[in-house]
Formats: structure tokens, C-alpha cells, sequence
């Protein structure tokens, strides 16, 4: 058996060309290849259509020697997948009697009323030396069909089928025709620095890693708010793998220091949290221009009672003098939007509610708003402990979502700044 | 020139093979290419490989009368899909030298220092016969190129440079190409019904609908915290097709009555703000399980500063009771998650504030804390307006940020259906 290594995945279903629906099963189908050893060379989407779908298969035989098609599986005339993979290598479809016997086994002990539709008898038409793949959550089954050097597999659309029936097949046949070489994959994730200062930064490591055996591949992406740089690596045994990237993870983590805020998936808020956790502190927030986000997101991690006491949003000048005892006078001074506020915020609910960790923000989300000393997408931060205030002025660009959600990253990374 | 009825996508770049990043343009190109008559034959993804896109673009050419292209165009080596057009074209690629000057005076405005890069140069490069597409945001120009009856356009690979390039050649020349049959679309999004009973009730109209002409299709999807209806319809002129959608979503209206919130794309938030904005209303938002979303998700809408006065999270009873004013033997005798303690936090911040519209929200939002009597999910939300006061208990399924927003939706819904 030859083993796999370039991947071509079709997904099928033409409200999958609409501006409704996106196929991400693919991204899962991708990561489970990757572990083969194989690379996706391609991805597809064609509609329940005959002569669109063969032309699209046609172009992936030629390319990969591993296709995954997935959805069109159903019992009606609108489900083409089977028959046109069929047409397309000239084998005879024939009904698996067997299958049709599973199938109606299956209706009846699901309860419904009545025999099973004649039109689910589509469901058992198997391709000539194609073998059936069995869906324990579904009435579609897959199929593995053996063409030549390549292998190609039809799976059911839904992801609860899809899932679980790609999963079984990764820890049996399919192990057998890994390359040999898995692909993993680290995410090391960044504040408080821009892509370009962290690019320069691991120029170095970029070519160590490039000339090392195996070699490491290293991608950085500007996520709003944050820097990540995935690291990716095929080596001859997961072991092997797993033991590169971890020393690839070491070496960024030792270049780019406390501008890293994880290197094991976690989201900032829940790195945040964990301090919090560890320090046994306690957190309430006092929020202007974010308008809750801040405490929404730290609140979006299990168990964040332990460590969340309160948070106010004070979108109203009057409020933030009412709920945070912010001096009226220092917002005449100063304005709404400055440090001495966002240090008067942060204090002031800190103090009224009792907790350790006081934060504050305040700035102008826009689109209004704005002045030509104080843009849109200026914000004031604080950050008072118990043993340290600090407050920094930062200056946002785009949208008034994304200025939320970068001031909110902010006030985060200096939180985590203060506590490490 | 000729219509464009048959569109085919490409989006090109490597990041989008990989289980990381998923190609989303294609759902707006999507819209705009229908609203020109234009069906969406073929999606595929290619990585930045000459040999692997030359084959996806060539399968495109041969079933598409229109091919946009997205990615591939910056400056690096990377960046492929410029020569590969060309090539496959048989077009010979030059520099346009009035294109690299407009992007040196680009690139001087904006403040870097020192010359462009030469690499920048790359970008200036236009196949024979190609048109240059301005890019307001950013350095990649587009490129409009006509071949035989097809027609094949290259944009950039970020939003913030697609979405403004493609919206204004809609506006300009592909106009003139539309294939005479626009496809619209409207959405008609739905509160507090679930999706079998809005399927049932809309039956006779999907009958009616499929038998008139032109047909109106009708899709139902079940969107967290809300059922949307997607109507859509070809027809043979812009004008006939909003008229006849006009229609449908007011027969849909009529059947769904005040589950309806919005018939024109506004969202849940948007919808209350402008309410409020009509009543003259401010409101203050007193949230525990939800953890500051509702705040967030209400200034989240531009302009709504005119009307969200203050929220207050009030995560640990005692924020409950300090900052909203909960009587403490309320949350003895009933638990701090039940309807009079969800009454007592918005009438304590409706009070405090001096606003018109308080609204209370508290609830289990897991996945710990839940009881048998009160299960993860059990959430008690109150309203009270200067003429009524409401509470009801909800009991929402799924993971914990799922039950934060649909805790957060039907909150606005209440309000909404209050402030009728």
C-alpha cells in the first residue's frame, strides 16, 4: 500500500455556494490528514450538480492521491456524490443488499412508524470494489474506494457523522497509509508587540530552524489584538514531533519573553484568570468605552466566579462619579478619556468593592466622537494591585468592535504584565 | 458584452490548505456576484504553488464565464497569482511605471522611511491587456482582464481591500455585465419561537411562494438565540425582485407577528437602540450570568452612548447587594437565581441610575453551579419600564458562552416586546 501524502478534499452541497453557509468541516478533515503525514494540495466546493461536481473530482484525481468528498450522501435525487464518483472511474453502482438489511434494522428500532422509504434504498448503492464505511450516528454510510496508487473516501456532510466516522478510520486503515511523516502543529501567542518588531526579532531562529533536520516552518499572523506564530513540523514519529516543536516554542518563548502570553492554546483571558487564580486575588473592572466586553470576556472562562467580583460600566460621565467615585473635577481637567480617569476608575472600584486587582478603561470607540488631540481609538488604561498603579495611553485603528476588543486585550496584557 | 451568468472563486493562499484559516471572501463575492444574475458554480481554495493553482484556474476557465481571483498579490515570492494568470493566459507580464510611481508616492505619504522597497515593484506588474483596478487600502492593485467571452478579476486577499474594490466596480463596470436576472435576498430574523413551530406556521406561504412567478425560495436557519428566514428570488429586473421579496417578507410578518425584530438586516441590538432612541429612554443593564455580554452587545451599536447609561456586573452576591441595592434575605428566601432577585437588581439599578429602562439578569451559566430543582441553563430575567415590570425564568441549552448569549438575546427581546 502506498502511503498518502498529497490531499485533495471536495466538499458538496450547493447551499454551500450560497452566501449562507461555509464548509468547515474541511479544517477538521485538514487537521487529521496533517497527522497522516499528508498535505492538502487542495479544497473544493461544488453544488448538487452532475457535470460540475465530475469536473471538479476529475481535477483532484489528477492531483492528489488522496480524496476526501463529503456531503451528497442523502437518499434523494438532489444526493449526486455516489454516482458521479462512480460514472467518473467507470464502475457499476449495485445495491449491498446487506446494507439495505442494516438500514431497515436501524429505521424500525428508531421507532418510526411503517417500513423504511424505498428512495432510502439509494443509501445501498455501493460503487463495484468499493468497501462500506458504517455510520454509527447517521443513515448515510461512507465509502472507500481504491483507484489506482490513490484512495478516496465519501463521508456524510453533517460533522456529528462526519467526525467520529473520520476519527475511526485515522486509528485504523487509514494509520496504515500515514507517510510516514506527521505534521504537528504549536501556537506561541503574542500582545503588546507588531508583527513586523517579532518578524525581525526571529529572523535567526527562522533560519536555524529552517536548516535543522527536521525542519520547523514558522508563520506569523496579525490576529486583532495579538501576534501568533505557528510553528509546524513533520517528523518521522509523533514523538519525534512533538519533542522539535516544543523546543522551537522554548526558543521564540526566549526571544520574544513576556511579550508571549501562551504557548498551549489558551486565550488570554483564561492565561489572566490563572494568574488571578494563582495570587488568589480577586478582579472588578470599571469599563467606559469597552462597555462590558472586558468583563464579559474574563467572565467567558469556566470558573471565573472564583476570581470575578464585579464590573461597572460607566458609559455615562455621571455614572462614572456615581457607581466609581470618580472626582467630577478630574473630568473637567483632564476629560473623560485620560489617565488620571482611568487610574480614578480602576482605584475607585477597587476600593468600593474590596478586591485586590482594579482596572479601568476609558477612550472613544467611535465612529463619533473623536477630536484631533484625542482620535478615535484613543484609550486611557489603568491597572491598580496592591502593589503597583500603572496607566498607559493607547491609540487603536479600525472599526468600533475592534477598538473594543483591542482595548480590552490590553487592559488584559497589562493585568497579566503586572501579575507575572 | 457578454452577461455573466456562471461565477467560479478562487481564493488563493497557503494559510487557507491549512486547519487554521478558512477563505470567508467567497461568501460576500458570493452575494454581490447574485446580485448580478451570477450563480456561484465552484468554490476552491489553492495554495501559493504555481503548478497547483495553474490547475484549479484552468478547471475555473472551463466552467465559468466569471473567475475572481483573491490572494496571492503582494510582494514577495509567495505571492503567485499575477504570473500564473498571465502565464496560463499566454499574456506576457510588464511593469506599468505609472502604477509604481502612484505606489512610491503611496508609500512616501504614509510616512515610512528611506525608497520603497523594490520588491514593491512586483505589484506593478500587469499581464497585456489587463486594467488596473485602484486599491484605496492598500498596496496591491487589482487587475480586470478580459478573455474571450470570460472575464477574470484579481483582488486582494483582506476585507478592508476586497470588500470596498468589488462594492465599487458593482456600482461601475460589472453592472453593465449583469446577466439580467438578479438574485436577491432578504432576511427575516425571529425571537422567543423555535424552528419547528415557525416552519409549521409558514407552510402555506412556502407553498404559495414555490407557485407563483417568480418563485420566492425560503430557507429556515436556526442561529443561536434566533430563527432566521432567508427569502430569495430571481427575477428579471432589480426593481421586480425587491418588489416581490417586498411582499413575501410582509406576508411572513403577518403570520410571525411580534416574534419578527427586524426585516432589514439590523441586528437584535440595533433593533432595541433604536427603540430606546424613539421613547427617548436610557437604560441601565444590572447582569450577573452574562457577565457584562449585554452591556457589550447594546455598545456594540454606534451612536449608543446615547442611550446606555451604565451596567453593573454583579458577579458574587455581594456586588448584588452593595452596588444594586439587593436586599440580602431576598437572595436567602429565593436564591440568587430567581425571578424577584432578577426584579430587585433591575428596579436597584434603575433607581440608582435615574434611567428609564432597568433590566436584571441572573442565572447559571455552567458549566458548574447547577442544581437539579436549578440546572446549568436556569436563568431569570426582569425589565422594568416607567409603566410595567416583567420577569420570566428561561432554561437554555449548550456550552457557557452559548448560555451568556442567549441569556443576553432574550433580554433585548423583552425589552423589545415591552417598549412596542
Amino acid at each position: 500500500m502506498t502511503p498518502l501524502s498529497r490531499a485533495a478534499i471536495i466538499a458538496v452541497g450547493s447551499e454551500l455556494l450560497t452566501p449562507l453557509r461555509i464548509d468547515t468541516n474541511s479544517l477538521f478533515i485538514t487537521e487529521q490528514l496533517n497527522t497522516l503525514g499528508a498535505d492538502v494540495v487542495m479544497k473544493a466546493v461544488a453544488g448538487d450538480d452532475r457535470v460540475e461536481l465530475a469536473h471538479v473530482f476529475r481535477t483532484a484525481l489528477a492531483r492528489a492521491d488522496i480524496i476526501v468528498l463529503t456531503g451528497g450522501l442523502g437518499p434523494t435525487d438532489d444526493d449526486v456524490t455516489r454516482e458521479v464518483v462512480a460514472e467518473t472511474l467507470g464502475r457499476a453502482l449495485s445495491e449491498d443488499a446487506a446494507l439495505t438489511e442494516r438500514m431497515r434494522a436501524r429505521f424500525a428500532a428508531r421507532g418510526y412508524k411503517g417500513p423504511m422509504p424505498e428512495s432510502n434504498r439509494r443509501q445501498a448503492m455501493v460503487p463495484a470494489g468499493a468497501r462500506v464505511i458504517e455510520n454509527p450516528n447517521g443513515s448515510a454510510p461512507g465509502l472507500w474506494i481504491e483507484e489506482r496508487e490513490s484512495l478516496i473516501l465519501l463521508l456524510p456532510g453533517p460533522p456529528r457523522e462526519l467526525k467520529p466516522m473520520l476519527t475511526a478510520l485515522l486509528a485504523g486503515p487509514l494509520r496504515q497509509r500515514a507517510a510516514g511523516a506527521p505534521l504537528l502543529r504549536r501556537i506561541v501567542r503574542m500582545a503588546g508587540v507588531i508583527e513586523s518588531q517579532t518578524d525581525e526579532a526571529l529572523q535567526p531562529l527562522y533560519r536555524e530552524w529552517t536548516g535543522q533536520t527536521p525542519p520547523v516552518s514558522a508563520t506569523i499572523l496579525a490576529a486583532l489584538g495579538q501576534i501568533e506564530l505557528h510553528l509546524s513540523t513533520q517528523a518521522p514519529s509523533t514523538d519525534v514531533a512533538v519533542a522539535v516543536l516544543e523546543r522551537a516554542v522554548r526558543q521564540a518563548c526566549d526571544v520574544m519573553g513576556d511579550a508571549v502570553f501562551s504557548s498551549d492554546g489558551r486565550s488570554m483571558e483564561a492565561v489572566v484568570g490563572d494568574m488571578l487564580v494563582a495570587h488568589g486575588y480577586r478582579i472588578a473592572l470599571a469599563e467606559s468605552c469597552t462597555g462590558g466586553l472586558l468583563a464579559s470576556r474574563l467572565t467567558d472562562v469556566a470558573g471565573s466566579s472564583r476570581y470575578v467580583e464585579c464590573g461597572v460600566v460607566a458609559y455615562a460621565n455621571a455614572a462614572k462619579t456615581d457607581l466609581l467615585g470618580v472626582a467630577p473635577n478630574l473630568i473637567v481637567e483632564h476629560g473623560a478619556v485620560s489617565e488620571p480617569v482611568a487610574v480614578a476608575m480602576a482605584a475607585g472600584i477597587r476600593t468600593r468593592t474590596s478586591v485586590d486587582v482594579g482596572v479601568g478603561v476609558t477612550g472613544i470607540a467611535g465612529p463619533g466622537g473623536g477630536s484631533a488631540e484625542k482620535p478615535v481609538g484613543t484609550v486611557a488604561i489603568a491597572v491598580v494591585t496592591p502593589f503597583d498603579t500603572r496607566s498607559r495611553t493607547f491609540r487603536f485603528h479600525g472599526e468600533r468592535e475592534q477598538v473594543k476588543f483591542q482595548a480590552s486585550q490590553a487592559a488584559l496584557d497589562m493585568v497579566r504584565r503586572m501579575l507575572r
